[in-house]
């Protein structure tokens, strides 16, 4: 027991201290055991980083965008997040582009790291929360978290960031799949990158058609994240957006939503772990029952967690 | 109040008369209010009825399958769920088969059902618990389960079915797929499907392989679900499976899993529903408290749909 409390001072300095080997660790902890990061998180003081949710279809450049996006940001601490394709379906498009990221990793104010994504395809890490909350009480500046860009995930950032960059490419009709993957609803920017394809000016009108049907005015960024172009236009204006929402309280309203999700996850990942310890030899158990002993187990699972 | 009342009179009335249409509203009901439908499914008598995951990759004639073995089992009482595929990815291959399974709908041993799959890509509607239910309290003997086939459903659907059927086609590498994603783990049965295609004695051979290597055996069955050859000695193993498991105790066994999954699912959907209701503007309130307040939600949201 004081051992494990020797620890946690040890993990508290060590954050305080802006100890990478530290902040790993603490990453580490929030995705074997987030209930336990959770609560030593509670114990650090908390800056306010702008999240941002980089989402968009498998290849179209997102890994190589957040690259492009961390070299024009030299002076800010920047955590990148990415969620590792677990599911066979997604192939090994990112491992390379995470290979480039590399290059950041030795820079002391870069940090980066992959979460696998458990659970349903595409969806987020429940433990993207906790990670934020790491890197923010880290003192990070920005947190850039890209998604899979399959399914759920494309939708969910929306939970997680305070800033979400939808990012489309003129390759691949995705103005189609935009519009019913509901990208449109999340979006607070978009990114046409690989903008030098002459396609991209169809992608754009479509857009700006699309924008004006939904009567929404959302910017469009047009970059070329291979070779840095229109790049840092976009890191101004996520830097000036931050300004902005810090002020006029959506900012405020997106944390607020962000806690709530959080909540919901811990508890849906709570449910996912006691599952597991259920007995099945116990007789005569009806779905009622059952229902009931679940909810009892998420309160007693909690007091627990807390001694 | 009275009212209602007279009006679940009218359900479990027509429900134990099996009238179609009186199955087919508390179906709605399923899909619409799974709680309410609950309380409703448990005081009707219920018998078992063999439930067939029928899982696989899309495009491989599940539903063709599915319609070949309905026609295989015209003295029996068969239900057939297929879960839309409300996703942008999954098109409309379904739909054909869909429209060809309808030449069976006029039967009145035979209901065919289409439930959407909700919240993340390819995940099995929740509400296929309580259809099962349904189906089991309106005297089916079979009721047979297809999965969209992407993603987690493929697994997921071990949780609800008696016996899962894995079909598999020569055509697309299957053999592979079924790997990654742990169908081998869950498969009670493999079917390969279009088997006059000379490439499926490769997959055969794989797949007997790979059987060998895991120390497993499963039985495989070779359909060409188009003709209905091969057909017959399926729904033969699956009558004769279906007597097997329930003198072993597996049936037991996979039913008391399954209750664990439908009371973990149950909560996971109040939990999505309680979250739209709770006051984002309410402040100072910290994770722990949120998480607090979703468990008493959880509980009193219970006792108040009981009333």
């Amino acid at each position: 027991m004081s051992n494990i409390q020797t620890h946690e001072y040890e993990l508290l300095k060590g954050m305080e201290k802006r100890e990478r080997r530290i902040l790993a660790k603490v990453l580490s902890l929030c995705e074997s055991d987030p209930g336990k990061a959770n609560i030593l998180l509670g114990k650090l003081p908390k800056s306010t980083a702008h999240i941002v949710g980089m989402t968009g279809s498998p290849g179209i450049g997102k890994s190589t965008l957040v690259n492009a996006i961390l070299n024009e940001m030299p002076e800010r601490r920047v955590a990148a997040i990415a969620v590792d394709p677990s599911s066979p379906f997604t192939g090994g498009a990112l491992l390379g582009d995470r290979v480039r990221m590399q290059s950041h990793a030795t820079s002391e104010n870069i940090f980066i790291r992959s979460f696998a994504s458990r659970g349903s395809l595409g969806g987020l890490s429940p433990s993207i929360y906790e990670a934020c909350n790491a890197f923010e009480s880290f003192g990070m500046n920005y947190v850039i978290v890209e998604t899979v860009g399959v399914g759920q995930s494309e939708v969910d950032i929306v939970n997680v960031a305070d800033t979400v960059v939808v990012a489309l490419s003129p390759d691949n009709g995705d103005e189609i799949q935009m519009m019913k993957a509901g990208l449109m609803e999340i979006a607070d920017m978009f990114v046409i990158n690989k903008f030098d394809n002459p396609k991209s000016q169809i992608l754009l009108s479509r857009l700006r058609a699309a924008m004006a049907m939904g009567r929404k005015e959302i910017p469009i960024y047009l970059t070329n994240a291979l070779t840095g172009e229109g790049v840092s236009d976009l890191v101004k204006a996520l830097n000036e957006r931050f300004l902005t929402i810090s002020s006029n309280g959506v900012l405020k309203k997106r944390r607020k939503n962000r806690l709530i999700h959080h909540a919901q996850s811990t508890l849906k990942r709570e449910l996912d772990f006691l599952i597991e310890k259920i007995d099945l030899e116990e007789e005569g158990i009806d779905l009622d029952g059952l229902r009931r002993k679940l909810i009892h187990a998420l309160c007693w699972n909690h007091s627990e967690s807390r001694k």
